[in-house]
């Protein structure tokens, strides 16, 4: 209790109270305080999208009606300058229900789904030997040409980290082993799901072929199948493991995708808005509920609660990107579109819904003041402060772009690999008590920020420029 | 310590040393403890079927190859007379993956698994409304022919319990419920599964048609799916909810099945014999782990381990028993092949491979110092004696036809019901640890059984007849 005085006492010579009538006049801090034990909205657009819309995979159908279904929710929700930015995309699909099985010497059917830009099997699907390689840099190493007509198999493994960082160390087993099999001759790649769950649902995502590689067959087997397979090797005695696999993806070459924004308009629109981002795209076979539903969720309810408190000196942009899951097209047509306008800042949630523990940004030397105070302003929540330097989120580019100020609000991710890209990413797995922490420490960051009369990344006056276009 | 060597010092009453040259002579009770700690038959048993055979579909082709690797094993493993017992048994198989999308007013595809015993919708579906009802008995309450030309809904849900009694409240969902709305007209059923978990891996299972009611299309949606059907209801502001389902199972008529059975023969071959018993087929989903392999090599390893110690007094016999998933095939085959012959006490593992808390008998009060003794051995293990008249497990029907003496080793089910009838029954659901802890258990109690030159019904004299036909 006493911190939380504080706190509002420090708060308070931060932000004059805005003049309201009525209800009684509500302070920023107020606003997080209420969204960490009763926020709502939050749930409602989380629950809402991925009962009403469902999976919005890049490019499709699913995905326009995912717009449709956000630009009803943001007008519905207050927000103006509601908007479709639409671009032109390449799409892939990922056809019928992946199958894999073993034909010889244990036949039995494998979990298994196609990775993002695989080729197709065609539905007579490719039979062939599975060769195994403990990570991609055995896989690198084999000789030129020794995959010819075989199937690669990696077998790298993850382990759940509350960074993340995990995602590095595995992740290449998805994003580059299908291209360099692919460079020495096999036919197809699986690999072990990327992914720290133990069910039947296989991790997809998107993965490469390097330029000159033709794109082969690549698909992710469950945890369990791919546990099996292993113990199938063991218990083969050198024996050929032979496997059938059945993908089906195409692609449909372009189609339309598109950014939607919406904005909480500041008392100075002249000031560069605070921009909060997430993606509304999602792979095919989960609902999208943490990647990224709630990441949308969680920056809406955060740009609405300031709202509630009253209008912030600056304006806030929320961007549900479009398409971030297979190469990030909503966020590279959104600089391409607004490099020239500056931003304040940029954030992004695109981690789940589980709590926040860590604050970063790229300004902590620049500007250490203003980082101290969102420091101070976040502990109650049990939000340290950290000295990494904040990037950023995938759909910042723009941000990114204009060398401009960037905060991440690190969410603790040890379960976040459980469900990413799986089947198993629904409502259900959302805890509703971390998700309100989520957009009480983003209604305090976002308000803060939006009531910067100064330069975030400086301290120092506005810039009429993004920083890239002075140079910096 | 103080507590082992007590009751190693009350067992070496009842269990004199058996004459062994190599190694030093072993105890029953030792042979128990090296179990606890080091057993590793019953892992090799659980992991061996899962990775070389998969899948056990009762009447299939996946079946006969369970049956012929478990002769091997029994045969590899010490076991006399090792036999496939055939029978023939009315088979149907799930057929292509099930495919349940809603239409509108919020398209998304549902995960779905058919029920046994549901018939086709044809690859073509059905398309129809969905009506939810909270309840079975909701369901009984709807009015004749209310149903004509719609999908009914059941949302019953299920809570885990230590003991599996929520299978009675929530079975029935998965039992009756597709046959009362057809009875009513519905076109085909949907349920909520019958489990405890929150993956998208729906739980199969069979489900029944009463006689004169034509069998429609019966599904289980997964948990979340199904929490997403009930949150379409409430947003659907009224709207009907229209689904289309497609199932493809089919009835292959009468194909062969079979029950494998295996000895370890005791020194008085015509004292009745031990009966311990498992199943080995599986839905078609997982690898049959907890459902049953483990059960299969918790008492496999048992007998071994007793045998181990030194030749029993009666013969221990295993059965592996075939089809129980889809009628009790086995179980009824094998009592009416063997119904004249006496068994001494039946026994049957089949619910999963969680630690073993809880020793019931039906001869707690017509046998009491035997239950007293065996309570008293397996405390060390941290079982408790219960109160509870044994029942015994699905297979032994020959036992219960007999009227014969039974004992239940209850199992820890509070996960069982997150696993049962999914694709999810795999082997790295199971616990090395509380395996190994089974398979002391049942070593202890079979080895006693195994011992005992009384009845073990009565604690008199050994009957020469099975008690029903004594008229018992």
């Amino acid at each position: 209790m006493n911190r939380t005085m504080t706190a509002l006492a420090a708060l308070s010579l931060a932000f004059p109270a805005q003049a309201k009538t009525l209800p009684a006049p509500m302070t920023l801090e107020q606003a997080a305080d209420d969204a960490l034990t009763g926020d709502k909205v939050a749930w409602d657009f989380v629950e809402g999208i991925t009962t009403e819309v469902g999976p919005r995979q890049a490019g499709t159908e699913a995905e326009a009606r995912g717009r449709a279904w956000a630009v009803q929710w943001l007008k519905a929700n207050g927000f103006k300058n509601v908007a479709i930015e639409p671009y032109m995309m390449p799409t892939w699909i990922p056809g019928e229900p992946g199958r894999a099985e073993i034909v010889s010497p244990f036949p039995q059917r494998f979990a298994v789904a196609p990775l993002g830009t695989s080729a197709s099997t065609g539905p007579e699907g490719i039979t062939a030997e599975v060769v195994m390689f403990a990570t991609v840099a055995d896989l690198q190493a084999a000789p030129a040409g020794s995959l010819k007509g075989k199937i690669a198999y990696v077998s790298n493994s993850m382990t759940p980290t509350q960074d993340g960082s995990q995602y590095g160390f595995a992740g290449p087993t998805r994003w580059v082993a299908s291209g360099i099999a692919a460079s020495k001759g096999a036919v197809a790649t699986v690999i072990k799901s990327v992914g720290t769950d133990n069910h039947r649902n296989p991790h997809s995502g998107g993965t490469t072929f390097p330029e000159g590689v033709t794109p082969t067959p690549a698909g992710a087997l469950s945890n369990p199948d791919a546990a099996n397979l292993e113990r199938m090797f063991k218990r083969a005695g050198g024996k050929p493991i032979t496997m059938k696999l059945v993908l089906t993806p195409q692609d449909l070459g372009q189609t339309e995708s598109g950014n939607v924004v919406g904005e909480i308009v500041g008392r100075n629109p002249s000031l560069p808005p605070v921009l909060i981002a997430c993606h509304l795209d999602s792979w095919w076979q989960g609902t999208g509920a943490i990647d990224d539903g709630a990441g949308c969720a969680i920056v809406a309810a955060a740009a609405r609660n300031v709202g509630f408190a009253g209008q912030p000196l600056r304006t806030i942009r929320v961007l549900f990107a479009g398409a971030e899951e297979t190469g990030l097209w909503g966020s590279k047509a959104y600089s391409a579109a607004h490099v020239n306008e500056p931003f304040a800042v940029g954030l992004e949630s695109d981690f789940g819904a589980d709590r926040v523990w860590r604050f970063d940004s790229n300004f902590r030397e620049t500007n250490p003041a203003l980082h101290k105070r969102i420091a101070l302003a976040v502990a109650r929540f049990g939000v340290s402060g950290g000295t990494d330097a904040a990037g950023g989120g995938a759909d910042l580019n723009v941000v990114r772009d204009q060398k401009g100020a960037l905060v991440d609000l690190q969410q603790d991710g040890t379960r976040y690999f459980d469900l990413h890209h799986t089947p198993d990413d629904t409502l259900d797995k959302i805890d509703p008590v971390q998700l309100r922490q989520n957009v009480a420490v983003w209604t305090q960051v976002v308000g803060m920020l939006a009531g910067e009369a100064t330069s975030i990344l400086t301290g120092g006056p506005v810039p009429t420029a993004p920083p890239m276009m002075q140079g910096k």
